[in-house]
């Protein structure tokens, strides 16, 4: 170890996970919306949806009987000229159920698909095999180090899914793209009961809040199963982006547009980025130090938080607000 | 990996840690009352309780002079003829206090002895020494694959147990059969000052929770202290149960009840939980996917909960409310 | 394992962490007060400060073209005849700014020099690269087993770091002295956007305060930014050290007083932790086991806990009431 570190600390980097500065960032996924693989009505109609993600679902929306013919109808749909403006994915069933392995092969021949959602994500070796899939079965491009390599979302629906979940989000490198907060699973698994202040769930959702970022992925945040309450869902949503969740699941199309507008920045914290923004780097061209904007001290990484802040405005389509040095006096 | 991964994702299964629904369920254990090993009163007195589990204490409740005689008292007590309707445990004094040989020891060889409560479980290795115990005193039954496997009660009582707590929970397979959080040694060893509001042990509970069900134990929850106030019980045990503790510890006897009671299901939670039942079934039988009752959107992981509520409320002994067709429409 | 076993478990203690009980207390550093590397006025000020402990700071308080010119000035009063009554220490750049090599070298080659602060500590190596300049560089009452080794603290800063945070609070045996939170930069790292009520950094500071307790280290909270709130300021004292923490960051001379009265113990809890020493030695030296006080249920964990407030009144100069065995009938 000494040798190394002799040839000086630059190399002093551990390889085991890495902090969000040093990869790629993960896709913009503020609202990834569940389809039922089984409704024409409602697959037809994903294909006009706002939603940055759309997760066509073989899971839980569709009822074992009816498992064959969503497989169908999705199949064709991702291999049609058609695809709705956001990412195309699919939740396959999790493994174990029997169904796997033919929802699998089957969305991954299609031509549209960029996203799969692993439910009830226990073990690493799940996304293993999801990625010996996509090697045998996808074109170049789709697989790891290709232009668009195919992304996995590890839905952590259990206690054993915590206690594991280091080892889950260090698995399919290059492919495994966001954590998944599945609650309702989660729950019924731990023997948690959810109230409205959601204090139960607080250590679970940091946990893999935290993880997710240690690896360089999203943290996608759970369903607010009370479809028919925009207030609700306003709320939940941007608490959820305050633990640093990157998006949100929707299982209703009324859902997505409160969600895409909670996980944009506010106006408020955007002018406040772009005010610290510029002092600061009047301040640095200056020469001097930490100083004070509105009572606050601002530092350098709070100045990185505001460089943050304004990208992910960029990304919204929200403008920046204009700043002049006399705002900033 | 991959040669066994071809072979079917059925056979891909984690081997360190199961969730609860791949192993037996850990005994009913609601209330978990200490008994004072030193007062024959209250032993005697014991042997009514309607606790699901008594545990006769040989540590906190019994001073270094008391306690040879209280060792005497107990192993009579754990011998004879008469035992207490729920589960018969003992609390040994921890390893390395020079009390904790001489006790596991007795407490092993009485005839009525079920399960040992081992204090200040700092290292896996202090649970394999109670097993190794076990396998030399006690007889076929008692031990691992047995008929009923002598139950250890591992205690958290420590920052050092808290971040070996996954190995801990690994130990004594077959024997240890819940995690316990002893909130008054672990506040002071850790630092933490106790408020009302019990914030301050939200990461800590809910850790030692998601800990146990990862491995199938179950998670015992920690005293309430103020053994005047019925309805600071009431709140507390309740918050327990919805972080997804499976029982609580009583020091004394008017605590039980309340304690019991929270921890069986509300008569809201069953009744919600034989109309999730009912309809997801009805709609099932039809064919359909998911669907909403009462403006919320049912699915296979909602319905499951449901199982569980009910299950729990039979076996504290709670009927079951009969819901029809009508109800769920 | 059972062949040790075997000659008794008072040889069964892990040896990958160990609990405060077993080793040297951390030194106490309530306020750790940054100080302006660059800002000559502030340091000759830093020199009469109450501060437990001054942080001179090269890293973020200071511009970038300023580096060399502050570097200079805190060599030159970490070596001079004169130091602030508390500890001293510097806080150097970050390992890969290509600052570090220079700034740790030069303090480390001063005089007076007692710790060295190390921004965004992301993995084991880190630590262990400054042990390797401590044993190039300094006295050998400094290094490892000397009469006063240098300490150092690492700061977490990422997603990463609390992930690999065990690891990290391993390293650097006899060196390493504290963990610190660094709230702005771990914040904008892991996308959590701070409220006023904290709720989003339960998870995270309590998951640093109990990896430190569990290696034998301080615990160090936020900045409390808002510098001209002395109320803010204290509430959030008061919520730190509740939570298990032994001390604050200070960016201004002005919060040094409050996280000081802070971070000793209440007036109240001092006299309760009297009352409760006092019943429990009276009731243990007759022979008694648990009891109660004030309706509350007192034993052996509840005693050391008044062990350990009444020490650190004891060491904040705070003098302890009277209390006779009239007072706790």
């Amino acid at each position: 170890m000494l040798a190394s570190l002799k040839s000086g600390p630059s190399r002093i980097t551990g390889t085991r996970c890495m902090s969000t500065a040093t990869q790629r960032a993960p896709v913009m996924r503020r609202a990834m919306l569940y389809v039922p693989g089984s409704n024409p009505r409602m697959l037809e109609k994903s294909l006009a949806s706002p939603a940055d993600s759309i997760s066509y679902d073989l899971e839980d929306a569709v009822s074992p009987s009816a498992k064959p013919a969503a497989r169908k109808l999705v199949a064709e749909l991702l291999d049609s000229e058609r695809r709705p403006k956001g990412e195309v994915m699919a939740r396959i069933n999790a493994v174990g159920t029997g169904f796997e392995i033919d929802d699998l092969d089957t969305v991954l021949r299609t031509r549209n698909i960029e996203a799969v959602a692993l439910p009830k994500t226990n073990d690493p070796d799940q996304i293993e095999w999801v990625v010996s899939r996509i090697d045998a079965l996808c074109p170049p491009e789709k697989r790891r180090g290709g232009a668009n390599p195919l992304r996995i979302i590890g839905m952590i629906e259990s206690a054993e899914a915590m206690v594991k979940i280091e080892r889950i989000a260090a698995a399919g490198k290059g492919h495994l793209d966001a954590l998944l907060f599945a609650a309702e699973d989660y729950c019924a698994d731990v023997g948690i009961a959810r109230t409205e202040s959601r204090a139960e769930l607080l250590y679970h959702r940091s946990k893999l809040v935290v993880t997710a970022k240690a690896f360089g992925l999203g943290a996608i945040d759970l369903v607010c199963v009370n479809y028919k309450d925009p207030e609700a869902l306003r709320v939940e949503s941007e608490e959820g982006r305050r633990l640093g969740f990157t998006g949100k699941q929707a299982i209703h199309p009324n859902q997505v547009d409160v969600i895409q507008r909670a996980y944009a920045p506010s106006e408020a914290s955007i002018l406040k980025a772009a005010r610290v923004k510029l002092s600061f780097e009047l301040n640095d061209k200056a020469g001097k130090g930490a100083y004070g904007l509105d009572g606050v001290m601002i530092d350098a990484p709070m100045y990185k938080q505001a460089l943050s802040t304004i990208a992910m405005a960029v990304a919204a389509g929200i403008p920046i607000p204009e700043v002049t040095e006399k705002d900033v006096q």
